[in-house]
């Protein structure tokens, strides 16, 4: 059965987001390598343009459209970092954005979706349906509608980031990636498993929201109450039939860590690298970190997915952390 | 009149440092740039090897030990990061260090140092002088002492940080520089006016501690009381003679910042750049982002001197400027 997306895409993706994205750096450090007995590969997405890799799929979605779609412009509905994604895309390629963000999203992503020019209309993300509500305004004005993963286009921008990291160091025994709807992890497998083909791709999903881990082991995609964690770029209830397809072919495990587990590594970040990553950001590292498999003695690439995240918010995690 | 240190000696210093230390990132921001209507370019030196741009001077001085110097080792007195970049370069050439440390210094920067496998005493700093300690511990064990800033192969090792940021970005119309004793300056002012002569070396001290400004002004060595200031690698009474000779010779001004405002630039550091920058690594910065000075069209260059701080205090900060 073929993919929804091949390595061709990502490569054709790498090629739009050259001189837009950043090749964002690939930082080591030898603290976390003697903790794990490994060599760890840490890509840092938190330094991507908008502070996410999500600016990736977004941008090579929108590149794509026809004169007449980008005259009527992109819709999409987030929590957050794919907002702004689009949004800074949309300016990028001169067209109009509409985001349709929950209201409880944090206050810099809200500001900064808007701080990039776009129209953002806040909806209950306990009562209302996002995914109905953007299909009925992406009806109304004409907007074609990105979301947030479930995209071919999406998850070829997202695999990007797995390209560039291999490329840069080499082969890798394993990959480890954070999961949400699985965007970010069927691009990365699909560049991972084809540029480095014996590395064993891990997603890591946060222990209160493992919809995709229950997914993989029983074959079909399990649907899931909206999980309270604070890895809140991982509240999403299943994967799309798209990431699904790739990640039951590709992905030979997926983990789960603790909200406490998120903010020591945060912590670690903050003190031992210098490093602001997001809670969702830090769902792949905290695996490896807190020994969630045994990497012994291999090269391990960790995704560090973003770091967009109010100081307020940050700084009572860190204190949290510390106590 | 010939400088302590010249050109040629940065240049002899980053052939020992190549593939020891960093050769740390050059990052910048589109937020910044606008906000202050100019090129900022960021020199990570919080990505340093231990967290500040330290154990560049460090590792120089010692790597010129004689056999017999390596032998009895290294000894030291600092608030911090110096004291971590002795006993880091110890390590590293095989050789034994001993730090004498202020008691109230960050507990990060302490535990650090033994980490390392320095031997630490440590010494009251309101009231003990550091100086006479160092140089009674120093005649007692055949140590030979490596003072933080007031050592030409200190200085010379630091003012590698400018001489990377120069070949990798070009030319600079202003090179902003925090100035604790004068180490860092002064190496960057003698690498920076060599590379890029039209440049403008501008250091910048915290408002409690304007002695190096003071000592400018006058045209001699002023000196002050331990100043307060959350800037604790810039809590120095006096720049050194070597230091001061070089900055009288090469830098054209020095600025002030307030406490405040270095808690503002640490945030935006946390936000908008995702990198965590101690108090004293925001000095140079944030008389950038504040307007300390005219900067409209020009390339700056601003280092970014460190990233050594505390969970708890870094959080406690950050909240103090969302407050």
């Amino acid at each position: 059965m073929s993919l929804p997306i091949s390595f061709a895409d990502i490569e054709a993706a790498a090629a739009r987001l050259h001189g837009v994205a950043h090749r964002t750096p690939v930082l080591t450090s030898r603290t976390a390598d003697q903790l794990t007995s490994a060599q760890l590969y840490f890509k840092c997405e938190n330094l991507q343009r908008m502070g996410a890799f999500k600016f990736r799929g977004a941008y090579n979605a929108l590149a794509q459209f026809s004169p007449q779609q980008r005259k009527a412009g992109a819709i999409s509905f987030s929590s957050g970092n794919h907002a702004q994604a689009i949004a800074l895309s949309a300016r990028l390629l001169g067209m109009p954005a509409l985001i349709v963000m929950p209201a409880d999203a944090p206050p810099l992503k809200i500001t900064a979706t808007r701080g990039y020019g776009a129209e953002v209309i806040l909806y209950d993300r306990y009562t209302q349906d996002r995914e109905a509500l953007g299909a009925q305004l992406a009806a109304e004005r004409g907007m074609t509608l990105i979301p947030p993963y479930d995209h071919p286009h999406v998850m070829a921008g997202q695999g990007t980031a797995a390209l560039e990291l291999v490329r840069d160091v080499g082969g890798l025994d394993v990959l480890l990636v954070c999961v949400g709807g699985g965007g970010l992890i069927s691009g990365c497998a699909v560049a991972a498993k084809h540029l480095s083909p014996g590395c064993r791709v891990i997603g890591v999903e946060p222990e209160a929201g493992n919809d995709v881990q229950q997914s993989l082991r029983r074959g079909e995609i399990v649907h899931i109450d909206v999980p309270k964690t604070i890895a809140d770029g991982a509240q999403t209830q299943h994967a799309g039939n798209l990431t699904f397809a790739v990640i039951r072919a590709l992905v030979d495990d997926v983990l789960t860590v603790s909200d406490a587990q998120l903010v020591r590594a945060m912590g670690f970040f903050m003190e031992r690298m210098k490093l602001v990553v997001e809670p969702t950001g830090c769902l792949a590292a905290a695996a490896a970190l807190e020994g969630a498999m045994p990497l012994r003695g291999l090269r391990v690439g960790v995704i560090l997915s973003g770091g967009n995240i109010d100081a307020e918010r940050y700084a009572r995690l860190l204190l949290q952390g510390a106590a």
